[in-house]
């Protein structure tokens, strides 16, 4: 049996998606720029993904620019507006779980002359409310925060969080990095208060290398990559229409019927929490129930290294990650999990198991089947 | 019948590329970034697509960076050797023939501090030598100039260029950008003395959205997208492996029988521009024979706009350019063609014929005698 219970690394491309993508690099492989048929044609699987996200987040065609994926739209987002705004202000709020496309970028910015504010997390992962108020200033022109964090599955209070934000300061844009939320939760950025929203293709059975940017009418941003003036100036380069139009499919399809999918997958979520607490020697990190994302269960196994368990797991076709596997393979310690104080001998002993909408119920038994088996093993050899 | 004669602007993705790339999202859909055996598939898909290209230009495999298309390749290559030798100086060279995608970067730099030398170029589109050794000093870091222009099709003394730069001044950068040469002549950047080279998949039957910038070893670059770590460091974000994967096999195909391809498809523009010349109030605009690149024919037609043109043509199953379709369908006259004197009412009068190796000599004809037909009516709407 396989279980691929590494989802939020990145799903696999949906039939649907990739047949669309087949019919635009064989068939409909105009450049969107052209004048003739053949550009039009091709801009029109543009215009209708368009339509598709703009019909799932409420908001305005006009308000998506799509991207090469999730970290170029959390560059554009924090880059472009932080060029944009600079002579209104030069201080920038996150939290210190956000993830390294979110951080680097920042990082950089700090570099050309920008002031960084990092929030505390409580020990479910949650940003601290009253670290936040105070931290809002005059001169924030940007706070950045995840919608869902990617290790350990933890909502943020978005819509709280923007509201108290704009109390503090009317002007300061809210920036979310929606990359692990877009497709597990509803989310409509006119009602939370949210102007930028970042999205990445391939977290949601579309392609890798696509992504989108929302990007709230009239939000002063600048581009971060020059050229040819597509999409409006905002990011210019010939448009991925295959990749494009996959994104769109995705996301629509997964859309379709979502409650009683989400619904699904967060009675699958609660099996294998309780599974994995079942199990001995477990610890399940980060929010409970509905305050958790419905298809990321983190947890530490006491005494077992995780790339041992990773590996064994893997030989009994069960793939998983090591905190966050999005970014390169560095054997860096996650920061998020120290974040909420995992215990430091924890640290290095937690797995992450995330789920899809195509995850069942036979797969989480095997999972916590396998689980059962290889733990008591793996401790033994430990001892020796 | 029909004849794409539009392959500047847009290729057709080959089939060979498009089965890859079905494998990968449908099977092997990995993050290259992961420990387990599905990264581990998915990142040799990389490496493979890397050997083929270092293979076709003869440099390190580590020598390579996957992009998201050639407009992000030009970028980096001008902000990332800006922001990483800016110590070293701030002048930068290039020429009045660039694209967009070269030219916006730059304007950017120049908001930043930097300052950018224009060179001018002859009737036939090639850069002026002295005027190039007159404009290298002691603080260019870099010149960026384009190998073969997307307009005229014109090839650019690379070679020669380099040689009286790294005279003048042996610290100075160079950047070709190859987007329109790559797939048409042979390149090999070591012999040529170029330091990063652009290219773009989509321009060789390669997929949109994904391109490379070559980067000799222990050239100073700073990268522009910030996050994961992935390729080293210098390209954030997880890879687009179906995209890359497309990329190597279209480029792999492309350059098996090479010389013999590029041989008939130059036997075929000298053929389709004879043809051009016999008809009447026809100009072919750029150089000639073997200093032209085998695929771009650019053809002023006195006294018919290049718009209305384009739409008779379409009607006709023919697909062409009015200047340059790779920027967005702004009405903006070309550059090119002013640089190199075409006279003021031909400017709007001219069409680019782009061909690929899958162009017939059957296409030509068509093209041509449609154009017979066509020209003279066209002229006699004008006059009433």
């Amino acid at each position: 049996m396989e279980a691929y219970f590494d989802n939020s690394a990145t799903t696999r491309c949906s039939d649907a998606a990739v047949a669309l993508m087949q019919q635009v690099l064989l068939e409909d492989y105009g450049n969107p720029s052209s004048l003739h048929m053949k550009g039009v044609v091709a801009e029109k699987y543009i215009k209708t993904a368009t339509e598709q996200i703009a019909r799932i987040l409420k908001v305005a065609e006009k308000e998506i620019i799509f991207t090469s994926g999730g970290t170029e739209s959390n560059n554009l987002a924090l880059i472009g507006v932080a060029l944009a705004n600079q002579r209104t202000g030069k201080h920038i709020i996150t939290t210190s779980i956000e993830h390294a496309s979110v951080y680097n970028p920042l990082i950089f910015l700090e570099e050309q002359g920008f002031e960084v504010t990092y929030l505390p997390v409580d020990a479910q992962g949650r940003i601290s409310m009253e670290a936040l108020a105070e931290a809002v200033r005059e001169d924030t022109i940007l706070v950045s925060m995840m919608h869902v964090n990617n290790e350990i599955g933890t909502i943020e209070p978005i819509e709280e969080a923007a509201k108290l934000i704009h109390e503090k300061n009317p002007k300061t844009l809210i920036h979310v990095d929606a990359i692990q939320s877009f497709g597990k939760l509803r989310i409509y950025p006119k009602r939370m208060g949210i102007d930028l929203l970042s999205v990445s293709g391939h977290k949601i059975h579309g392609p890798k290398g696509v992504g989108f940017l929302y990007v709230k009418d009239k939000t002063k941003i600048k581009p971060i990559i020059h050229g040819g003036g597509q999409q409006k100036n905002m990011r210019s380069g010939t448009e991925n229409v295959a990749g494009i139009a996959g994104l769109g499919a995705a996301a629509e399809e997964l859309y379709q019927n979502f409650d009683e999918k989400i619904e699904r997958l967060y009675e699958l979520r609660d099996y294998l929490v309780a599974g994995m607490q079942a199990l001995e020697g477990t610890t399940v990190n980060g929010a409970d129930g509905r305050n958790a994302a419905p298809h990321i269960v983190s947890v530490s196994f006491a005494g077992i290294r995780a790339e041992v368990l990773l590996h064994a797991l893997e030989e009994r076709g069960i793939y998983v990650s090591t905190g966050s596997a999005c970014s390169s393979n560095h054997p860096a310690i996650s920061g998020t999990l120290k974040a909420i104080g995992v215990k430091p001998e924890l640290l290095d002993s937690t797995v992450r198991f995330s789920l899809s909408v195509e995850s069942t119920r036979e797969e989480a038994d095997y999972v916590l089947e396998q689980l059962a088996e290889l733990l008591p093993m793996l401790r033994r050899f430990r001892r020796h």
